[in-house]
C-alpha cells in the first residue's frame, strides 16, 4: 500500500506491507488525515522514531481481528495510544494508555502511524463518529481531546480568568474549546487573521503586541509550539496560578525555576485526552474547524503538504485518500 | 541597637536605629534566631535587598502600639510576611499575606529583619508559642510552616510515595514534617550523617548512589537546594504526578520542558507556609530538630557564624541575644 514513512527522511513509499489486524485489533481504511506539529518535530528528530507518521485519522474499519465484529462499517477516529493491557497495570486499569510505561503510540512509538491507506489498532481505542460531524471535523478530534484534557486535569473555576498564549491551531483549538464550556477565555497571539478566527466564534482576543502582561491569569494555556513562550507565560500566570504546558518542544533553553517558587505557580504539564468529550463536543456543533485547514492534499502529495506545513501562516494541513 | 546589615556587603553594626513599633505593630526583643539559605541567597544579589537581615527568630514582645496589650511579654514567633491590608484585596481577605503585592517580608522585601536585638511587625502575624517548645525549637517554625505549606497546597494521599531530595536543613526538615503526618516518605540524599538525623526519628532514608532512578514516585520534593536536583526530581516522578520545588535558587540552567508535557507531570512552586500547623505540630513534639544545630553564635559573631554556614556539612546556625 501507499504509505508516508520517515526513517531520517521523509519519504511516499508505493510497496509497504498492508497491515494485518492482531487480535483485537481492527483494521481501518483511511479517508481522510491531519498533519500535526508533532509530526514536523518527529521529522526534527523528536522520539527517535521510525515508520509510518501520523497519529490524526478518520477512517472505516474493514477488518475485526476478534469475536465482535460490529465495528465493521463503521466510520471511526482512533485515541493514538494503546496500553499493555497487563492486569496489573494501573493505568490501563483507568484506561490512561498514553501513561502507560509499555504503550504503543500510532505513529510516535512503536506503532505504525495513519498517513497510509490503512492502520490497525485495538478495537477499544476507535471511538464511532456521530453521522453529524464530517470527515474534515472529526479529523480534529484528537487535538481537541487535547485541549480538554486540561479540564479532565484541572478544575478551572467559572469565576477564573483563562489566557490561552499562541494563535497557532493548538492554541486556536484550544481556545474553541474551552471557551465551547462556558469559561472566561482570551487568546493572545500575534496575528490578526488567525485570532479572527476565534473571533467569530465568541472569544475574546488579542495580539500579544497590545496586550498588558500581567501576574494576573487564574489560568495560562502555554500553546505558543515555542520555547521562549513559557516565560511570557509566567509573566501572566498570578501568584497560585496554573500555567498549562500544552506545546511539546524538543528545544532546551535557560530557565530560572525561582519564580515558580516566590509565586507558588503550578506547572502542569498537559497532553493527549479523552475522545469521549471531544467528539461530544464536535456532536454538539459549539465548535468550528474549518476555518483552520489551510489546505487539503492528496496522499501522493504528502511531501508537498508537508512543505506548505512548514509556511508561515499554516494552520492545519489534511490528506485524503 | 546592634544589627546585621546587608548593603552590597554583609556588615555588624552598633548603632543601628531602633525601630519603633507603627500603629497596629509590635515591637519583638530577639531572643534567638536562624539562618536560612534564603540569607545567603540575598547576601549573592538576590531581590536586591538592602537592610537588617534575617526573617527566623523567637522573641519577646516589649510594646504593641494598639489598643489590645495583650502579647506584652509573650514569647512569640513572626510569619516572614504582611499585607497591604486593603480591603479590596483578596490575597489579604484570604491571610496569605505572603502573596500580597504589596507586602513586606521580613529580612528580604520592603522590611527590616530579626538579626538585630529588636524587629517590629504587625501583631496579626506574631503567634505565641507553646511554653513546652523551647526557643531551639521554635526558631525552626518558619522552615517547617514552610514544609507543611506543601500539605497545604497539595492533596497527598495515604498510599501515595513521597520523596524529598536533598539531606540539607530545607530536606530534612521537610522529610521530618511530612513524616509526622504518617505520610510514605523517603528522603534521599548525599550524606549519611545527615540522613541518619531523619532515620532516627523513623523516616525512610537512601543515599542518592545506591537508589535507583525509576519514575515510580508520586509526589517528590525537590528540595537539593541546586538548580540540578530539578532534573533528578523530574527523573523520579512517575507520569501524573507532582514534583514539588521547595529550593530557591537564584542560579539558570538550560531546561527540556518536554519531558513535563509528555508525561504530563505537576511541577507545584512552594514556599512559606501558616504558622499555626507548624507550632501544633511543635508542640506536639512529633518532630525533634535538636540535632539540625550546627553552631549557636552571639549576635556579635554573627559574620563569623555566616562563615560557619558556608561550610560543608553546616546544618542550621542559630543566633543568640
Amino acid at each position: 500500500m501507499k504509505a508516508v514513512v520517515f526513517d531520517k527522511e521523509l519519504k511516499l513509499v508505493n510497496d509497504y506491507e498492508k497491515p494485518v489486524p492482531q487480535k483485537g485489533e481492527a483494521l481501518v481504511r483511511v479517508t481522510m488525515a491531519g498533519i500535526c506539529n508533532t509530526d514536523y518535530e518527529i521529522t526534527k528528530g523528536y522520539m527517535g522514531y521510525v515508520g509510518i507518521l501520523g497519529h490524526e485519522a478518520v477512517g472505516i474499519v474493514e477488518e475485526v481481528n476478534g469475536e465482535d465484529k460490529s465495528l465493521i462499517g463503521k466510520r471511526v477516529v482512533p485515541e493514538i495510544s494503546y496500553g499493555c493491557k497487563d492486569p496489573n497495570c494501573s493505568w490501563c486499569a483507568q484506561k490512561l494508555y498514553r501513561h502507560c510505561p509499555n504503550r504503543h503510540t500510532l505513529g510516535i512509538w512503536r506503532k505504525d502511524g495513519v498517513f497510509g491507506e490503512y492502520f490497525t489498532m485495538p478495537t477499544e481505542v476507535l471511538f464511532e463518529v456521530p453521522a453529524n460531524v464530517p470527515d474534515t471535523q472529526a479529523v480534529f478530534v484528537e487535538p481537541l481531546a487535547a485541549a480538554l484534557e486540561i479540564t479532565e486535569q484541572h478544575h478551572i473555576k467559572p469565576f477564573e480568568k483563562v489566557i490561552v498564549l499562541g494563535d497557532g491551531k493548538l492554541g486556536l483549538i484550544t481556545a474553541l474549546a474551552l471557551n465551547a464550556q462556558n469559561l472566561d477565555v482570551t487568546l493572545v497571539g500575534k496575528h490578526q487573521n488567525k485570532l479572527d478566527i476565534a473571533k467569530e466564534q465568541g472569544v475574546k482576543t488579542s495580539l500579544l503586541n497590545d496586550f498588558a502582561i500581567e501576574k494576573k491569569y487564574d489560568v495560562v494555556v502555554e500553546a505558543t509550539g515555542s520555547i521562549s513562550g513559557f516565560e511570557t507565560a509566567l509573566a501572566l500566570t498570578k501568584p497560585r496560578g496554573v500555567l498549562v504546558l500544552k506545546s511539546t518542544v524538543a528545544a532546551s533553553k535557560e530557565f530560572n525555576l525561582a519564580p515558580i517558587v516566590i509565586d507558588e505557580i503550578t506547572v502542569l504539564g498537559s497532553r493527549c485526552g479523552q475522545f469521549s468529550p471531544a467528539l461530544r463536543l464536535l456532536e454538539s456543533g459549539k465548535v468550528d474547524f474549518s476555518k483552520l485547514i489551510s489546505g487539503t492534499y492528496s496522499f501522493n502529495d504528502t511531501l508537498e503538504a508537508f512543505e506548505k506545513n512548514k509556511e508561515k501562516d499554516t494552520l492545519k494541513i489534511l490528506l485524503k485518500n
